[in-house]
């Protein structure tokens, strides 16, 4: 048994494809496109990443983009000041601030940040009133990573209500976001997290299980209930070469960028689970395109509801 | 084997007097009691009674406590003016609209008027605001009932980190806020609902297990491995005689209460489950009298915050 791969990258270019049309429709009849700010604070590697593939994300569908950068030195005073004056920029339909922001502005520095980004204008759903929304089931905007998650199972034909959905991992970004959205959509759901007690049997009750903890391939054969489905969260990076062959194996194609780059990304689940797995999406080009076609999505809804027909 | 009885009463009364020299001492210090407005819409005999208990608590532990009785006819934005009254009162420090709203008020009403409470007065915690922060786990004020459960497990030293804890139910106000609070205080949570498959089995996995359903009787000896604790959230009254009987028994104490009057308060627990169970709930005097408790320490943690010593 192999397990179908669920295609992130492609239902992403798909999800692009749907919104394109609407912010066309949008820049007609209100005069300005929506209007997208990034700020990034430093330039941490992995964040340039990600930030450069949001930027061409906005751009392609048609939004206004503009990065703010800030110099790794800034203080939080004056992070907050350019959420302010964001916030106050009627161009800019969403803000966000690309995480992790840089260690010596603080522990709390970001929730600081993200709990200053305007309410209507927090596209990536981290204040505490969009929080609060989600748990009510009646957010407009919710968190990126498991909103798209929720759409790949939905466009996938993969039954949600009734069935048993297990999450590891408690993150206020993905796991439990994940659990209510899996909720709302009545499946029974489990949050395992570190402290769990025999976490493979918990998750082997899973039918649909996601991995959202951050090390790689946690997630075994062992843990997964033929036929399953397992959605892969993780994005990890690994530069150790034992590490490397644990999770790949010598034989597996991605060892060979490993080779080559002395560094490889994968995600929490062990490939190996693909002979188990009814479902897998694979670790890159899974989750994480859908993550930043959720996010245009946000910004598109945030646009029109600044600005009802 | 019969379970331990966790007696919601006697720590309710602990509880209050524990608040009750803080109270004194915020009295003193900022020259007022602290405040707690309830709002009151039309008469229903239930809220009649919830009503009379929470002011009651209030003026023991040394509240002013200020009841605002409105018409069963009143409109919605006459309920709004008055939450909006009452927020702008300085001598009030926690708000609260007794639920239900009269259904001629309309669907929705409720939640409007609940999002319309300032959130610094909001001491049932059911703003969006409110239930971002506890999701995030830094909410200063959680709704009453699940962090009264929550309060009973550790006053009676039953340990939560590491456990599993099932939820059955996923109300708003009591479900979600449960397994988040226990998730925070590291439990694996499971929670079930209507469309859960094989609720027994998923239920036999709880050392710690919470019915909050609203359904009379319905966690029966079978949904409980033996030991667990079983917080049973329920209160249901019970009018048919047969149902009486199914829930009780002829034999029970409070069925002849139901004789006598024609009808009883029953929990969504059987009475069956102290067979198994290690530790349970009772109804009434178990998580009834702890709610009214908890929602005097969270206006007692409003008024702090308003009046930062």
């Amino acid at each position: 048994m192999t397990a179908r791969l669920l295609d992130g990258q492609k239902l992403s270019v798909q999800l692009q494809a749907e919104i394109r049309p609407a912010v066309a429709a949008f820049t007609a009849r209100v005069g300005q496109p929506p209007g997208l700010a990034i700020v990034l604070v430093g330039n941490d590697p992995a964040s340039e990443v990600y930030v450069r593939n949001k930027v061409r994300s906005g751009q392609d569908v048609g939004f206004r983009v503009d990065l703010e950068r800030l110099p790794a030195t800034v203080t939080l005073t004056e992070v907050l000041d350019t959420v302010a004056r964001l916030n106050a920029d009627d161009r800019y339909d969403g803000i966000l601030v690309q995480s992790p922001l840089p260690a010596a502005l603080g522990r709390g520095a970001e929730q600081r940040v993200f709990d200053a980004i305007a309410v209507g204008k927090d596209v990536d759903g981290f204040s505490p009133e969009s929080v609060g929304l989600l748990v009510q089931n009646r957010a407009a905007i919710a968190a990126g990573t498991p909103s798209g998650v929720i759409e790949l199972l939905e466009r996938e034909g993969i039954p949600i209500a009734g069935r048993h959905a297990v999450v590891i991992g408690r993150s206020d970004i993905v796991g439990k976001p994940m659990a209510l959205l899996l909720l709302h959509r009545h499946a029974t759901v489990t949050i395992c997290h570190s402290k769990s007690v025999d976490l493979p049997a918990l998750c082997r009750q899973a039918d649909i299980l996601v991995a959202a903890v951050g090390r790689a391939g946690l997630v075994t054969p062992d843990f997964v209930k033929p036929g399953a489905t397992v959605i892969d969260v993780g994005i990890n990076r690994v530069t150790d070469r034992a590490e490397a062959e644990r999770v790949l194996g010598t034989g597996h194609p991605r060892f060979k960028v490993f080779e080559e780059k002395g560094s490889v990304l994968v995600g929490d689940v062990h490939p190996s689970v693909a002979e188990v797995a009814g479902a897998l999406t694979p670790v890159p080009g899974g989750v994480g395109p859908l993550t930043i076609a959720m996010l245009m999505r946000n910004t598109l809804a945030a646009a029109g509801a600044r600005h009802p027909a």
